[in-house]
């Protein structure tokens, strides 16, 4: 049988968690030989997407552009992690519709909780105005409707979420 | 034993006959039921490349990014190729020192019969200026000093430039 690839599409504000969960998930997929590849949204944006800013219709080129890359590899056996804010629904539900096997992932955790941890120290240039369009301060995040699983970061552990996830992948055949 | 992934990158002059060569070795690896991704320069830029033109430092970053997803398939075993003019040597080598498998393939016609072809009518509208920046008229193009494989398409068919490619990855243990 040939290994089904998929798209694990992680969205939620900055500091939310989506870069350990999406760490901790490769990790674990790896371990059980699944090929795989993390798309952390920093990183794409070095490789794909320099020159682009954060106005909306930056931001869904951006997505798009990340969606496409991480298509390829599903479609070709290949389970792509994608971590990345991803804030507007719309360029979201469009990938869900035009890619294979995208799984939309929720990384939730309420602003203020995110704002605590300011993990990159963001939230504080955001409230100074020294970073415009930040999302959750500046900027809107558009919350996913019907994601298929919602890791809610201030109530679990990274390694409860990852496990939610893996989990996930079992029930449906994925791993 | 794991699936060998490989970067087939052809370069050459517009209307050399890369796209024609790469749809015909992507069919003879489907075929043969080896995982395949045709990267198209043209379609390429619409998914990745949106607002960048053709200066070098534009050309450039439009190579460089191909060559990041491209590694991302070839390094989890999927065969990419790759049809981009590509015109200069410094980041073709530089793909070629950090990608995995990076096969150069110089699709080779002499600048008369390219432009004798115009496929898509682009070299009548550089010689009337009416497109600027445009390889092998108004613009270089840095042939490969050690390809591996060289297609002359003015000397052999496509069917036998093709071939040539096949046999190559048979020879190396790609396929």
């Amino acid at each position: 049988m040939k290994q089904q690839g998929a798209i694990l599409w992680l969205t939620g504000l900055s500091s939310a968690g989506k870069t350990t969960i999406a760490q901790g998930v490769a990790e674990g997929l790896q371990k059980r030989n699944y090929p795989t590849e993390l798309l952390d949204g920093d990183i794409v944006r070095t490789h794909l997407s320099q020159g682009l800013g954060f106005s909306k219709q930056d931001r869904d080129t951006n997505v798009r552009r990340i969606g496409f890359v991480a298509n390829l590899l599903s479609r070709n056996g290949i389970i792509a992690i994608v971590a990345a804010i991803s804030p507007y629904r719309q360029v979201r539900e469009e990938l869900k519709q035009t890619t294979t096997n995208f799984i939309e992932i929720y990384i939730q955790a309420p602003l203020a909780i995110c704002e605590s941890r300011d993990v990159k120290g963001l939230y504080a240039k955001a409230r100074k105005g020294e970073i415009k369009n930040f999302t959750g301060i500046s900027d809107p995040y558009e919350e996913p409707i019907n994601p298929e699983i919602i890791c809610q970061t201030d109530q679990f552990t990274v390694e409860q979420c990852v496990n939610q996830v893996l989990h996930y992948l079992e029930t449906q055949g994925f791993i």
